[in-house]
């Protein structure tokens, strides 16, 4: 009649993290502590017993954890993630017959009621049943309990038995489950290496670290120290590959001359190569090689450019004219957003018939950089080749190499950018660069920093990239500079800039309306002279301060503060004892004053006890007490505070002489 | 190598309505449109197409309709129920390269760019494609444009025949889907007959309708007319079953006496039958049948209370002891919260062996009654069987009769209150009788009727029931009871009070901090003495105003507006032209005046135009231009405005000889 067992009585939903139901894996670095909840509950008052059951996607046992209820039905367990790869985790529930019993036991002593004999013996009944299922050791630990019910001693010497935590203890590990709920799925967590969630990153292009001419990867190297000085710990680079020579491009995105300009490094492949090549400017594999371990001995790891798209000199469009579209004209479909031609680039058809030799070849091309021991990616434009690819690709990359990051550079609708973070890319690129107010600011990272967001996407905040000059730093001035560094630095645990020009305060757009740069690298080679105008120092301090502080090494505890100004931006991040407060003015023109009104609660702070503040930045320090605080910034200074805030200031109190 | 086809490039994700991910049934009523939507998106700039299917349980094949895109990736269709049961939607989309071709032909025509000859060879392409996919009719169309296509005809006349509507809509119906991506899912909607969404429900209890000595069901028959009067649909009675003697309660919940006192109709079952049986001082089941069929002609519903638990002398005792809880010392477990004992009530033991047969049994107590043409039942304390049981019964009951409606009377923690309405109950008691500032009133209606919770809880709101005698009526003076009627009849379109105690203001509660009624009907017959001096005209006229305003018979329109007297509630409800606006005191004690701030955008309202508003309880008719409006109210003469808003008044420009 009924196919279920109706006397499963408990019901187990609302699961958190749960990417779409467990869809997707939730995101989480080694080292985290996941915290799993769900909503549990039966019908009437008796009493469930709940257990999460997690493993490693290497270990095949179950581990099991008692979960603990919350209140208003929400129940919670913690695991610690330490390997990389898969968890998955799962939760069981049943009507906890003992439990229940028990507290009723309790209940009725403390009311005096009566009938307690029959009580006892239900209880009994019980145990029997327990040591039925127990194995030998509890079983007799089970059996010493149930002699003293079955004694002749008094009632009141019995119950005195029953509140004993040991029982309490074996009851629990022999319950009866007959009748429990497990849950249909797995939730699964996905864990990669730490650096996925706190990374600092430098972009540059290799061909102008020359000193004079094109540059090369030894040129690179000499500037590895510089970066390390300045607290980077990922080097990305803009394809390294052979340019393709057909409709190259020149200075300003002009059409150029295959013999006199660079052309840009995205119109991938030429005679030399595709994208397993090295440009023979830029020097050879082993020199690649050489950089990637010079690096890493500065403690910078190489990012390399993922661009899936070819130059019309590519060889692969001799060698799988399969993977591109044709037209009715027999030429193959170069991009084009029409009225719009880029005919120096051809997209791969990802609706070949041949589909299945093409995604196999991409993920050939990973495979051959990660053979040269390159471990992040920076994928270009991955939002113009289907989504699915991505989920593929990346699994199967990860399948062999669970600590590989991948970058995704998608400017492009929220949806798409999320189903990104789903499908298993590591960081996204964010709107972060277009976000200026303080209002802005406070919207958006609070929509990525908290789930359902945090579980699927990473932020990794740019304030420029070589697209991307905005208005505010056209026309901001060296504040606007030094305001949009210090925020991506610390609301975002993974950012980057685009430099030198980033740390030179480079600010000329290309032409009026626009935010390509003027004479910008990604169509010439260019050559920085030394300097020491530049925000270096300022650089190093702040990455110094993450460095320093875990709490800037994650998003999850980011909470805002309010203020009455509108110029002026009040956050903090905490991680244990470590808590970082920023406080930041947004007008890279005026001084700003104001109040800020500190959360004491979400800071754990008491409203009663002065409280320190050591600002990083200027060594200053103050003593606070409340919340409510006066600030003033001059963005031509300092556009920020980033106080450490300690808890607890000593007072005479504390001496012990004081008692 | 890829089990998965790689060319399927649309995701579809987060549907609704779909309560729980689907697994549960959305709820609507008869002659709603259901508003399907989801999030659709690929790579890339192409442009999608999107198709909802829908059937009704009773059909075999999918209806299609196209959807639309609302922006920011969400894409909305709409289908109508009209069928009472089981509707389910799925989704379908793809990459419609046709239309992709066709806005880029736009571009380039617009920009006057060159190579259309190519473009317009890739169309043909596809028209031939599509002809091969079509039917006799649509082919012989599609061929005449293909013939132009490929005339000698000038360029600019071929392209002049590609912005057809009737080419775009041939097109779309043989659009290439060799590559949709389909929803894997089935969302199911269960759509009720229209009273589960539109109810006015009076308690009373029949044996107190008696003018002297216990009523009986032919006394209940004479209180119709009057209930009709006031606008009353639904007459549910409390359980009508045989009564048990052993421990019989005596007025107030004492001890009573089984010769002497009525005891507590919820003690069911006695020698003269169970749930199936008919109290004899009521009446015989031929009485019941006659009152069901009165009933009906005053446009009046019998809702019966079902109770699923037993007296000691219920005939299941004897008959199933096996449905019942053992002691060790071989009595029948009876009812308990510890200390307190309920020893007149068995309940059933749901994790008996033999649940499925105690299931079968109480699917069979409700055949029973449907039997004599009951439709309605309120469920005592549900939440105190197991869940998965009601899921089951219910649906097994609605297969044969869709036009069940079951209110759940589950005074329990939130999220068991809403697993019974995804269970399938159609109604659900809520916590409106306990809140009684405006804010509190908000904030839970606002949860109530907005999507997920309106997806599967319709609430009920009940300012009384037999258990439920406030604080605030117990000392808010008759205002009380004014203010917290208009409340439950506008806030809710599904709304119940327990009389003539309500009607009649009576508000002695047992004793100080007690929410029983002194003296309660729950273990007395009372009698009530034809009285003018009750609330009867004023009820009447609210059920008037919801029975000729759509706007009141529904919950998902409703809106909330600022007001600067936290005294003061001001809300809204629109069904099409019917807008009403409520502004009502909770303050039952002072007259409270303030301004209200209308959300005229909400309403659809031009803020340079006045409009009507006219009070329906008092037939004032105001015109009101703007949002800002003062508004004062004595809760001692009526404690509410209900306007009807008329969006335009007639102005002299409405004159034709004005133009």
């Amino acid at each position: 009649m009924v196919e279920l067992d109706g006397r499963r009585r408990v019901i187990i939903e609302n699961l958190s993290p749960a990417v779409d139901n467990g869809r997707f894996a939730a995101k989480r670095v080694a080292g985290d502590v996941v915290v799993a909840e769900a909503d549990i509950f039966a019908d009437g008052h008796d009493v469930i017993s709940a257990v999460l059951y997690w493993r490693h996607q290497s270990e095949s046992d179950w581990r099991e954890m008692r979960m603990r209820p919350l209140g208003n039905d929400r129940w919670s367990a913690e695991f610690p993630v330490e390997s990389l790869g898969f968890y998955r985790f799962t939760i069981e529930a049943w009507i906890d017959h003992f439990l229940t019993w028990h507290r009723d036991l309790r209940k009725r002593v403390d009311a005096g009621a009566g009938d307690l004999d029959v009580q006892l013996r239900i209880g009994l009944q019980m145990m029997h049943a327990a040591a039925g299922r127990a194995h030998a050791r509890d079983r007799k630990k089970l059996q010493a309990f149930m002699a003293t019910l079955e004694s002749d001693e008094p009632v009141e010497d019995k119950i005195d038995d029953m509140w004993s935590e040991d029982l309490l203890a074996l009851m629990f590990r022999n319950s009866e489950r007959k009748f429990a709920t497990k849950l249909a799925g797995e939730m699964p967590v996905e864990v990669d290496r730490r650096k996925s969630g706190y990374s600092t990153w430098y972009e540059m292009f290799p061909r102008s670290a020359g000193q004079g001419g094109h540059g090369t990867f030894r040129d690179v190297e000499r500037e590895l120290p510089r970066l390390a000085r300045m607290g980077f710990d990922v080097l990305y680079l803009p394809p390294i590959h052979p340019i393709g020579a057909t409709f190259r491009k020149g200075p300003n995105n002009k059409p150029g001359n295959a013999a006199s300009d660079a052309g840009s490094p995205w119109a991938i492949g030429s005679a030399q190569g595709g994208h397993s090549a090295v440009h023979p400017q830029l020097g050879t594999i082993d020199d690649f090689r050489r950089l990637v371990k010079t690096a890493s001995g500065h403690g910078v790891e190489i990012a390399l450019d993922i661009a899936f798209q070819a130059s019309p000199d590519h060889p692969l469009v001799r060698e799988h004219p399969d993977w591109f579209r044709k037209r009715p004209d027999g030429k193959i479909q170069y991009a084009e957003n029409p009225p719009k031609k880029y005919e120096d680039i051809y997209p791969f058809d990802f609706e070949s018939e041949d589909w299945q030799s093409l995604w196999a070849g991409m993920r050939d091309v990973f495979g051959f950089w990660i053979d040269q021991g390159v471990r992040i990616f920076r994928v270009d434009n991955p939002h113009t080749k289907p989504l699915p690819f991505w989920q593929w690709i990346i699994a199967e990359l990860k399948k062999e190499h669970p600590d590989l990051i991948f970058l995704a550079e998608a400017f492009t609708r929220p949806k798409i950018m999320g189903w990104l973070g789903k499908a298993g890319f590591s960081q996204s690129y964010t709107y972060f660069a277009w976000r200026n107010t303080a209002w802005e600011l406070r919207e958006y990272f609070e929509h990525l920093t908290r789930p359902p967001v945090s579980d699927y996407l990473r932020p990794n905040a740019w304030p420029n990239t070589p697209d991307i000059l905005t208005e505010y730093l056209q026309y901001g001035g060296e504040p606007a500079f030094t305001i949009r560094f210090v925020l991506a630095a610390t609301l975002s645990s993974n950012y980057g800039i685009y430099g030198p020009a980033f740390e030179r305060h480079v600010h000329q757009a290309r032409e009026p309306g626009s935010e390509e740069y003027l004479d910008s690298e990604k169509y010439e080679v260019k050559r920085w002279e030394p300097s020491d105008d530049d925000m270096s120092d300022f650089i190093a301090a702040v990455n110094r301060i993450r460095r320093d502080n875990p709490a800037l090494q994650q998003n999850a505890t980011l909470r805002f503060h309010e203020t009455d100004n509108d110029s002026i931006l009040c956050y903090s991040k905490s991680s244990g004892d470590n808590i970082v407060l920023c406080v930041a003015t947004v007008d890279p023109h005026n001084t700003q004053s104001g109040w800020v009104d500190l959360d004491l609660e979400a800071l754990d702070l008491d409203a009663n006890h002065a409280f320190q503040v050591h600002d990083l930045l200027s060594g200053a320090r103050h003593s606070w007490r409340g919340g409510r605080n006066f600030v003033q910034l001059n963005p031509h200074v300092v556009p920020a505070h980033i106080f450490r805030i300690r808890r607890r200031v000593r007072t005479e109190r504390d001496f012990e002489y004081y008692l």
